[in-house]
């Protein structure tokens, strides 16, 4: 069983697996772990480490259009260096901050390798809690921010030599999308974070929300670190729709609401598609440019 | 740096580390993490796994006498295989419901070892948090529970064999002692679980509290498993009070309120020992019948 399938016999489970966090009596929780071998290629600063793993239980908190209340960390790793663990919770404090939420410490453990999982807590507005099964045909399909930026990160991690690994490193540092989030919540009817990438996102909301989505290729905006590192649109568009773990946030906003909500969204609001009626049995929930938008992403499970 | 080392280190950066659970605006978060290798003996069950893990985290919650409200869990393995998840899952659930909490859901990653991070969240009620620092000599020192349950169920695992691998298990579940916690609440100057064991619990909160403390051996209540594991009252008293992973709560109440609490605490409340005043300089912060007791038992850095 791959990470996907398990994931789908969770939810089965338990009613509230489906979305990016838990709601409990108005407060938001949600969990994640990350590893080296897996999600911090070499280069990776254990300041950037704290930042993305804590960021990544912030962007769900987000994506639920509420507010971040605050986080906590497992560090483990083989022995603990001192400078090492200070980065990290250096990290993790200024992400923290970044989205007004507050960083409260965590826990130890060692392990085979340098793991991390983390906790955050967040606080549903009036507006209530966005899942990702309010998608109505009519809708504006929207995202916040630029995409391909993780995508961009790794290929210059990889290529490091070239003494860009800073730069890597400030790519892998988003910001969470909370305040977006904020101001998304009483206009979108759907939203989620594309850890998964956007066109599996897309993917997901539509399927949540039992309706089809209508995107334009031209219209996703492409972060600009990607132009360095892929050639030709046909590539951009593979880092920015596929690569995943850009932790932007997707929704859907009734087409009258875009351009108020849009000025609200520190990180940008832009309208790439449309959402439509469920398609027949058969047809692809996703279409791009009217071709079908593979479900295919960032799978831990599968590659 | 050992586990210990790291933990000091991080209080120092963190004001709320020195606890149990850290708290925010009322809500209390804890979070820890557990993995095959020094957690879970061959013979341990998922359910078992699963009921352990978020106990753990509920068991701070308790410690802080705060109600628990929810529980996340990462569950991270080489494959996910439907089977274990599913009885992982209902532990987790179990435990929850034991203690009137939510099990929510969490996230699974791949991961080399059988790993799971677990986080527990709560609310402080109106008697306040209890932290360790409260204690004041005069103080009766009390624990909740038997001692020496989780040694005597490792110690039934690895002399397997024997066909008693269920019964292990059972002692492995224990009941996080939420209910006695908030019984506690309202009387305990300081209060935390024994996750490292009595000898240190004792230790911590001596220094936490700059206080002394003073215990007789014979008056700590020794679980009966492990009548039937240890032999001779040295072997049991090693089992009981520095093995540690029993998760029970030690605190100091006032002399006065004693026996009005021990009504109020379903796992019982036994009374082992007297807070003092702080020794001078070089003195042993903990005494056992007069004896200085080892700030001994079981850290994963350095055992």
């Amino acid at each position: 069983m791959n990470e996907r399938d398990a994931l789908r016999a969770l939810a089965a489970d338990l009613p509230h697996a489906g979305d990016d966090a838990a709601v409990v009596d108005g407060t938001v929780i949600t969990t994640d772990m990350l590893h080296e071998r897996t999600d911090f290629p070499a280069g990776t600063t254990r300041y950037t480490a704290g930042w993305r793993a804590v960021g990544a239980s912030l962007s769900d908190v987000a994506a639920m259009g509420a507010t971040a209340r605050a986080a906590v960390a497992v560090y483990a790793d083989e022995a603990f260096d001192r400078d090492e663990l200070t980065r990290f919770v250096a990290g993790a404090v200024d992400v923290c901050e970044a989205v007004d939420a507050e960083y409260v410490g965590g826990d130890l453990d060692e392990h085979v390798e340098f793991t991390t999982a983390t906790t955050a807590v967040g606080g549903i507005t009036d507006a209530g809690a966005v899942t990702r099964d309010g998608a109505r045909p009519g809708d504006a399909l929207c995202v916040t921010g630029e995409w391909g930026r993780s995508a961009a990160a790794l290929r210059i991690f990889k290529n490091d030599g070239e003494g860009e690994t800073e730069r890597a490193n400030e790519l892998f540092r988003f910001t969470p999308r909370v305040a977006d989030g904020l101001a998304l919540a009483s206009h979108a009817t759907a939203m989620m974070d594309s850890s998964d990438g956007l066109a599996r996102s897309c993917h997901q909301l539509a399927e949540a929300s039992e309706v089809g989505i209508e995107i334009e290729r031209d219209a996703v905006p492409v972060h600009p670190a990607v132009e360095g590192v892929a050639e030709g649109s046909t590539e951009r568009f593979e880092l920015a729709a596929h690569f995943g773990e850009d932790f932007e946030l997707v929704c859907a906003v009734p087409e009258a609401e875009v351009d108020t909500v849009e000025e609200s969204c520190p990180a940008g609001l832009t309208r790439i598609g449309t959402v439509v009626k469920e398609p027949e049995e058969g047809g692809s929930r996703v279409l791009a440019d009217g071709e079908p938008l593979p479900d295919r992403g960032f799978t831990h499970g599968d590659g």
